[in-house]
């Protein structure tokens, strides 16, 4: 997904008007027509003392100088920023970049994970938090996505990302997805969705949730490896994996 | 809009999960793109001493053998069923019917406003609860509605129904709506909109919202006059209409 327009940003319109005190409710519809609200935009203003303690314990990890991926209202980046890190934050929605910088992200731009080239200098870890390892779209994308970073951060950088196992899952409706999915050949997870927000609708884009053994696949042989897998619980599908820059052959 | 398939039936299905104690959302999504969460499915099975007292004070003048129009999970059909009213719900949603059923109305009928007729015999109060007035649709269907209601009622008859001035909002994307109804030919408030839950999504169909200008226009000369306007208070754009038959000239 490019940067949004107006009419499109509804991600960052639901950020606003938060901001704002206008408390609206984010809808993401899937293309097979299932629809629900998702867990924003309040969630995207939770500060540090309300994360579970495993995803504060991969917030912890980052270090040096940081990139933020998907950066939304800017939660992440402001309690790294407010640890003493150097942050930079990325968003293509230009109403999340504008409430990031109206709540004191030195550092944010509207700017594509696509976009994300030497001219941002080099990085000692990467954050996707929220889902965001969704950002690499697919298969084929996030390969030359994680090459690509390979080549942006220093010997000892870290990537830490979100996902969630998809096929953790018992609603007949999302295992019909996932079969439907491989059928044209895509990943199970990944997910082809829009966010709608009153009249603003982003366009459809592809956010890839994947298990472990298909994070594995995806990551081998891009110059990273598989450093942690952080999970809650082995009852929540959620997990953060923390991938580290294999040494030179 | 007729009777519901399975695939259609987003308002019952919403409704049936949350009596089975899934609490989901419903989506009610507007042809213009427009799109918000609903007050349902909880408000559906809110019980009298949770109502508004104007609401309250409207439910109170059911009396004699009643019809519910689009009586959702059964709240209005209970309540006046308890009170020992005899009380017919109908609604288009299978699923909706099954959980009236389930909850105690003894007369549940799938069945669209369109098809009452002269079979279900004669009534002396016919409610339209939680914006139902909407059902009407369109002001002719309106007027021909009421007429054939008419037909179908016993002489000191009573028609309750609920409605919101469209009109009352400060929200340009609403304002734009009703200019662009009015400028193909609909009433301002004549609301195309389609109910969606999860994978279930209803066709579209007309809801009428009509200020009280619009309300006395369409109710005159159909055999009924509005008796009285019940409102909470200024400030709410919602209020409920008692319509009375006119005696025979």
């Amino acid at each position: 997904m490019g940067r949004l327009t107006k009419m499109q940003d509804g991600f960052g319109r639901g950020i606003y008007d938060w901001h704002m005190g206008r408390e609206g409710v984010e809808i993401g519809e899937r293309d097979d027509g299932w629809i629900d609200t998702t867990a924003g935009p309040g969630t995207y203003f939770t500060e540090y003392a309300e994360w579970r303690p495993v995803v504060q314990e991969a917030a912890d990890m980052a270090a040096g100088r940081v990139l933020d991926v998907g950066c939304g209202a800017g939660r992440v980046a402001l309690h790294l920023q407010s640890k003493g890190l150097d942050v930079m934050g990325i968003d293509v929605s230009p109403l999340a970049i504008k409430v990031c910088r109206l709540r004191g992200v030195k550092q944010a731009k509207v700017m594509s994970i696509t976009e994300v080239g030497p001219a941002l200098g080099t990085f000692d870890t990467i954050v996707m938090f929220g889902n965001n390892f969704g950002l690499f779209g697919s298969f084929k994308r996030a390969r030359w996505l994680l090459r690509r970073f390979r080549n942006l951060t220093s010997p000892g950088a870290r990537i830490i990302a979100q996902t969630l196992d998809p096929y953790d899952t018992d609603q007949p409706g999302h295992k019909a997805y996932h079969r439907a999915n491989r059928r044209r050949g895509r990943m199970g997870g990944q997910i082809r969705l829009r966010i709608r927000y009153l009249n603003y609708c982003t366009p459809w884009f592809d956010y890839l949730m994947v298990s472990e053994t298909e994070l594995r696949r995806i990551v081998a042989g891009t110059g990273w490896r598989v450093a942690r897998i952080l999970r809650q619980d082995q009852a929540n599908p959620r997990y953060t994996a923390v991938l580290e820059k294999e040494k030179p052959s």
